[in-house]
């Protein structure tokens, strides 16, 4: 089901009731981009953590597979409530602490989801809103403070860009109304004063004014701080760029509704996942490391600057996470099961024996699901659910509960598959994890001019393999021919004769590099706004979450002989 | 008339040809975000100018508006042909220079597009490709080189991701396929040899496989650098993510063939602007700067380092310039007759008297175009050129023809419109604009914790305006009662009396200023492929122009009384 900028706050209710209840949560997210060409198959656990760190940062997530397993109380079944969330970082009329802060997509990945009718359209018009702890508490904050509501819509943005073009109207301090404009002013306040002592009347619409007329008034009403004073910019006919300011009385109650409903739409999105971190149930997902990822970043708050902080904020935050892609190549019985652990290559196997085949209804289908295949979020996250089932039923198929505690599977929790990497299979968020040894992996260095071709054949002798070009005059290469402390030597030679080449060994390459290139100490740090400027704090944010609970427990039934 | 990927091999004749042969050309665009945060009211052109440069460089230009008008040879009428360019960085199948660089959209900028209707799901689907001169350069060169053409197509990039996710593809060379697959390629190789040397055999379809033997495949036939083979990545059936390569004979003269449509069709947009810039027509626009500054970045070359080089590139390209906002606000006849100049706001006014509300037919009228308003590049191209005539027959109501070299006319060629300036109203690409004295604008350093509040309140005596932030203890500040040296002496006392803050007039603040913050000197510089590397040079890529011309006419009709 899709959910987006009009059924939103509606289905809230129900989609944090869904995740409370369920008996496992699987996931899924596309992005605007993988921003992952600065990836080296030579990265350490704690250069490619700060790559991520740094690329997630730019893109955005846009769309949020959300699926709710649950095993029925009756039968020998699963039901599952898929939600597809869009997300835009929309402003919501209203919410003052919006920073249209641009983002980067990628053209490929673009292109890519356009070619799985992902709609576009949708997204930027219909996504939901959502902002991070620091800044909902802002926005909360900020509110409480404001005796003057005031609205802006969408439709006056129009207006809005041209006033900030034409005029100087954003620097204007309302103390400083421009002589030319004083007039307008004190006549308009003068009739603001009128109307406010006039109890008969509840809402007043002033003369249609120019844009930076329509600044002034705002700025004047808010340097007022008056209480209970709504203020709307409205159109004075549907095609018409002419606008004027509607001035209503409203009460504290009313004032306290809107705020709460303004809060709901505004925070958005960030209210499922506080839900999701809040329910401590099993979070599911394939190839999960960029889905976790982003999820902290856009909604909780910026990534800790080292590994070590990041996961033990994953460990707190979300500590029981299974990622399919991970389990498919990690456990020696599933291993065997899969040629490709693609999502659709997962599927295909599992719907065959010696898999059961194991089926979720989904309970909450839209006219909008009909369409929905593969990269379509919530289609991915059910899917992956699916495959997460079939799994679990096939490495203990007797087991009835609990069996997350068995031996298969506490040793999938916490553990994310890597990509692109010489020689890491996965981040353990659960394990301090020792950098590679990487003897036969050497350092080089070459004439910039040199291609692939060249360094290939200079170290022929040695079957050279995967490189990791680091800048045009230096790359790091594994040499498949190198085994021990004799072939190192027979490697290093080749410095002596040759003027234009250095040769080191990975470990020599790692120990001079230094410090500050790859950062592993201090503390999280994470910003807090303070009107325009910006002041660091170390606020410990996953602390606002509940703690771990007991261990959760999926329910299964017994694995019948018949299942098919 | 929509011009999108399907249909932009087609036109281009036609597109050309009426640009060859108009009186005039009108132009507008749309773009992923204006990214103008960091403009201050007292920027100097110079800094204006490397900010704009800045900018520009990592947002899009999404949609281009081009409408040529003519005068009708026969009656006092004008007519247009105008299209509507949608532009995206798609990779073109073949070609091999795709760079895939992430660009920055601005959640506002596409905001406000989507509620004018802009259809983001036909940009990224349909967008035309688009490159800068050196990459076409590049493109032609390579498949000049290349024996082999290589076709993948947009429904592969699904199995490409995958590939380069699951597998070290991108990183094996040809001459060393790993020990597991050289029995497949060996085997392949066989096979390749028995169809090549059958002179009965035109085409063959390998068994499929996974993505990393096709991509196996694909580099191991490259390497044999065998002319006259084509490869061509297909799906099984529709719904199959399997795949297999098909090879094909090609004769050389159906290799020259595909190879011109393939570059066309990845040259694409910019085959119009190199016709656009040769035929040194009007180019008319409205607020024209960021459209040029687009225009030549994405589809010539980078910008150059200075302001200076930056005119005189402009002054060769499109020497004959003109922006209607600038004429509005410049000419003081015409001035008087608008109050906003807003292109919604001159199109009303030219409309009605003492303008003469001169139309121009649109012959290319499509379905796409029944829904356009505002804000649609195409609209807004064609918009800007009625109020261009409008002012034209305004200001020279007896002129027939060459009015464009009367004084009227002269004093607007060149001049760009300039916003959020403080005292700077347009860049003039003919004439060395000199910095302004600023004599009331001082510079202000303070505590970090002060707000525009306490600046405000520490020079209240001397009516402090506009506010120019640097940083957070930082400002330009304009004064507006200080003048001449007494004032500024009294402002300087201030300085004495807080131990907090210091001034400083514009001058002494410039003047201290590095040379290395405002750069004014060195030569254009640009960059040029050379495989993975990249390589600086200075060529002078506005040359390959044709130089410009004999200045243009624009044929006019005698200001008839009874016009309306």
């Amino acid at each position: 089901m899709d959910v987006v900028r009009s059924n939103f706050v509606e289905l809230l209710p129900k989609i944090r009731n869904d995740i409370k209840t369920c008996d496992f949560i699987a996931i899924d997210t596309e992005l605007s981009g993988l921003g992952q060409n600065g990836n080296s198959f030579f990265d350490t656990l704690e250069e490619r953590y700060l790559k991520i760190k740094n690329s997630i940062s730019q893109y955005l997530l846009i769309q949020y597979g959300l699926s709710c397993f649950t095993k029925s109380s009756t039968d020998n079944s699963y039901s599952c409530a898929s939600y597809n969330f869009y997300i835009f970082p929309y402003k919501v009329p209203g919410a003052n602490n919006y920073k249209d802060k641009s983002f980067l997509c990628q053209p490929s990945a673009l292109t890519f989801l356009s070619g799985h009718n992902f709609d576009f359209n949708k997204w930027i018009r219909e996504g939901i809103s959502y902002m991070n702890l620091e800044e909902e508490a802002h926005l909360t904050e900020t509110l409480k403070n404001k005796n003057v509501s005031v609205n802006t819509t969408i439709n006056d943005l129009d207006s809005t860009v041209r006033s900030l073009n034409e005029s100087s109207s954003q620097l204007v301090n309302t103390n400083h109304v421009p002589d030319d404009q004083k007039d307008f002013i004190e006549n308009f306040m003068s009739g603001l004063n009128d109307f406010f002592n006039d109890s008969t009347r509840t809402k007043w619409n002033v003369d249609p004014c120019s844009p930076y007329r329509r600044k002034l008034i705002f700025q004047s009403v808010a340097s007022l701080n008056m209480s209970g004073l709504k203020l709307t910019s409205c159109q004075v006919t549907e095609n018409s760029s002419e606008r004027f300011i509607s001035i209503e009385k409203v009460s504290a109650e009313q004032k306290a509704k809107e705020e709460a409903q303004l809060i709901d739409e505004a925070v958005g999105f960030t209210k499922v996942v506080q839900e999701l971190i809040d329910c401590k149930k099993p979070i599911v997902g394939h190839n999960l490391l960029l889905d976790m990822a982003h999820t902290v970043h856009h909604f909780i708050g910026p990534l800790p600057d080292t590994l070590v902080d990041f996961k033990e904020m994953l460990s707190e935050l979300c500590p029981y996470t299974y990622d399919t892609k991970l389990m498919a190549k990690f456990d020696s019985k599933l291993d065997s099961q899969f040629q490709n652990t693609a999502l659709n290559d997962l599927y295909n196997v599992i719907q065959k024996a010696p898999f059961s085949n194991i089926k979720a209804k989904i309970i909450n289908r839209s006219d909008s699901d009909e369409k929905t295949s593969f990269h379509n979020a919530s289609y991915d996250s059910y899917i992956t659910g699916l495959i997460f089932l079939n799994m679990l039923h096939y490495l203990s198929p007797k087991n009835q509960k609990s069996i997350l505690d068995s031996s298969e599977f506490t040793k999938f929790r916490g553990k994310y598959n890597l990509t692109f990497s010489f020689d890491l299979a996965y981040l353990d968020i659960n394990k301090d994890q020792k950098n590679q040894e990487r003897s036969n992996v050497f350092h080089l260095t070459f004439p910039p001019t040199w291609t692939r071709s060249e360094i290939y054949d200079l170290l022929s002798p040695f079957k050279p393999g995967q490189i990791g070009w680091i800048d045009s005059t230096s790359a790091l290469i594994a040499l498949n021919d190198v085994n021990g402390v004799k072939d190192i030597d027979r490697v290093l030679t080749i410095q002596k004769n040759s003027s234009v080449c250095t040769i080191k060994s990975y470990r020599a390459f790692m120990d001079e590099k230094s410090p500050s290139q790859v950062p592993n100490s201090g503390k999280r740090k994470s910003n807090h706004f303070d009107g325009d400027k910006v002041v660091e704090t170390s606020t410990p944010i996953v602390k606002k979450f509940k703690p771990t609970p007991v261990k959760p427990e999926i329910k299964m039934f017994a694995q019948e002989s018949d299942w098919s």
